[in-house]
């Protein structure tokens, strides 16, 4: 059976299934191109370990997808059961997204789903993939029952890839790193440091989930960065994003981006945010971490494309130097920015607020839920 | 006994009798020229309740001072002992804060301790204020064992008052409400409302635990403010704090903070920020909240008095508009004002963030401790 040490033998309900599912997903990849999935086989129900429901059900398999190129969830908790020999006929699969109904580097997990014989699939999340959505009518219309069945964790693991296959762009989010009044530098340039080490420790832990960082020209030519996700012990971690440059200006020979390993060197020569994005997408970029500069964030901003902003805040006041971003067009208090707050959280004496589009205007199948 | 409902017949410790007398103390009130203090009377360890210490020892008295004219905490546990017959010699007296040394409005609490027969008196904050320390030597002389036994609560209890003691003159609390890029209004000067209603909420519950509240002059002419502490039904709340303008011009006749009930208005016609805080500390004025406008929040940072900062920060961006602060003379990083982050509160989709000075310099006994 395809199960890590520590899995359970029997589940009380469904909803602890679905739990069950989503720290099954999380052992995926939070980065590249395909969601997070984890999916959790019951007994039917006239298995139940106490004969009747909703009493506690075996678990007769799992699965996680591993990243693009391997087996769904659905596919390896199947397969897993067939290795093992169970007969998973009637039984009920929990999935934390819809299974899909498309034949992409794998085939459709709705069909394999349906021909093993499943008698019920309860799922989390819709598939909000114009490409993939279906499976749930594809199940239903050869009768498996089918249920959506909402979990805030379910969502949450789903979130940015969700909004962005249905935006058909990465999902963005914007760092800024600033003191209380809003500054990213003092008058004289200097900006080392402005957070301590726990905001910085976190901002490399960031780099490692996402799909690739933007920084513009002028932050190449002013900080020479690396822009590579690395250990507080200055170790490189598993996953390095892809590293863009936006702008004409070319990336110095000398420069570390071109010196130090890393993610690979994209370099977008345009000021065009829409056009920025469309190359993204073309290499399958689903997270987008902006860092700056000001010339840059405001760019984004400006084209309304920024999903979530990760604004580290320091117990710290300059009174003069540049800020995070540059003019929005915003004159009056009515037409500012506005973001939800997400999470707000402590990082030594620095704050993290993480904030997002407030309603998600790329994320409607939440809303619908 | 002069003790409400729920008081304890026993305690398992002195610890858990410090813990007792911080929450009499927070019974009393947090503004006011006295510090809030606790006392707990505990019977001398050959009456413990099991026959030996340090098994639960009974409660004798206890008491907390209800402010400036009233008897100190350890004055009304030792009438509340009398009044009820119990005899204290031999026992142990339990103090947040060490006992005065000092005739003011009441007599001192060490030689009333001592002439009662109290075997024992433990501490947990030593007494910063020059007038009125002394208080342990006192009882030392006399044959009382004295123990100093610091606890976090109690010395949070009495920070602000016992940093003012220290440094003669008020606690300053500076207060901002900004957006992440630091603007406390939009280009136009619009600002309402760039924090929402808990944030504003709270910054009304700190109003009415502070002495006094200061604004300049442009505050009142461009805002009009009543600078009354309101609960979020429009009441107002028990207290009221002094309201300070400070400027030249006069306030308007038809002003709200001359038409609208509140804390006594107090008008200082200066620019000099030491000239402020001695008119404030001849009135007895322990804390002042300083609420702007960004002209008299950069005098009170670079007078260097500015002992703590509760900066609301609203998830909102506005690329432009007057930021919290103005020059501070600041130009490089490395002179950046710094504070130490105490407290990170999320109020809705807003954060607050209450940072001290670093380390504080106003407050030398706590460091020591
Ligand atoms: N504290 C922080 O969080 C942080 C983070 C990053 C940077 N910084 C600081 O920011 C400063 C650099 O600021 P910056 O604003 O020059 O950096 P930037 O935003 O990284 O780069 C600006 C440059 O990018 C190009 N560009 C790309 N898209 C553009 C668009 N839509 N509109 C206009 N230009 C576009 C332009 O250069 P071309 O002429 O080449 O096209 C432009 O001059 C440095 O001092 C750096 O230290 C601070
Ligand atoms: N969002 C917020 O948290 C917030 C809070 C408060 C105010 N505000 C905004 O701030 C704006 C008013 O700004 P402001 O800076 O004019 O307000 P202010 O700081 O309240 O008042 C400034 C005035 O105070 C006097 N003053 C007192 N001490 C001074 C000193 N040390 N140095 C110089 N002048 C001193 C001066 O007037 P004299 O000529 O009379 O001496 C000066 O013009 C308004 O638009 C208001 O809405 C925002």
């Amino acid at each position: 059976m395809d199960t890590a040490s520590g899995s359970p033998a029997t589940l009380g309900s469904v909803d602890d299934a679905l739990a069950r599912a989503v720290e099954l997903a999380r052992r995926g990849p939070a980065w590249g191109p395909n969601p997070r999935v984890g999916c959790v086989i019951l007994a039917p129900v006239r298995d139940a370990v106490d004969g009747a429901a909703p009493g506690p059900r075996a678990v007769l398999a799992e699965g996680w997808h591993r990243g693009a190129g391997t087996p769904h969830a659905e596919a390896t908790a199947l397969a897993a059961a067939r290795e093992a020999g169970v007969d998973v006929r009637g039984a009920t699969a929990v999935v934390t997204l819809e299974p899909c109904n498309h034949t992409g580097r794998t085939g459709p997990c709705a069909v394999a789903l349906e021909e093993a014989g499943v008698a019920e699939v309860v799922y989390a999340v819709a598939d909000p993939n114009p490409v993939a959505a279906g499976g749930a009518d594809h199940l239903a219309a050869h009768g498996v029952r089918t249920e959506l069945r909402p979990t805030a964790a379910a969502t949450e693991l789903t979130h940015a890839w969700a909004a962005s296959a249905a935006a058909g762009r990465p999902y963005v989010i914007l760092k800024s790193a600033t003191t209380l009044d809003g500054r990213v530098a003092a008058a004289d340039g200097t900006s080392r440091w402005i957070t301590g080490p726990a905001a910085r420790a976190h901002a490399h832990e960031v780099r490692a989930v996402v799909d690739a960082i933007a920084v513009g020209t002028g932050t190449v030519v002013a900080d020479d960065p690396a822009l590579t996700a690395r250990h507080p012990d200055g170790g490189r971690a598993d996953h390095q994003p892809v590293r863009v440059v936006v702008g004409h200006r070319e990336v110095p020979a000398g420069a570390r981006l071109r010196t130090e390993d890393g993610g690979e060197l994209v370099h977008l020569a345009t000021h065009d945010v829409t056009e920025v994005l469309a190359a993204l997408a073309a290499r399958e970029v689903r997270t987008l971490l902006v860092e700056g500069g000001p010339t840059l964030a405001t760019a984004f901003l400006r084209a309304g494309v920024v999903d979530e902003l990760h604004a580290y805040v320091a117990p710290l006041l300059l009174g003069a130097g540049p800020g995070a971003v540059g003019d929005l067009g915003v004159t009056t208090i009515a037409d500012a920015l506005r973001w939800r707050t997400h999470d707000v959280r402590r990082l030594g004496d620095d704050v993290l607020l993480v904030a997002r589009t407030h309603p998600s205007p790329a994320h409607p199948s939440v809303q619908e839920a």
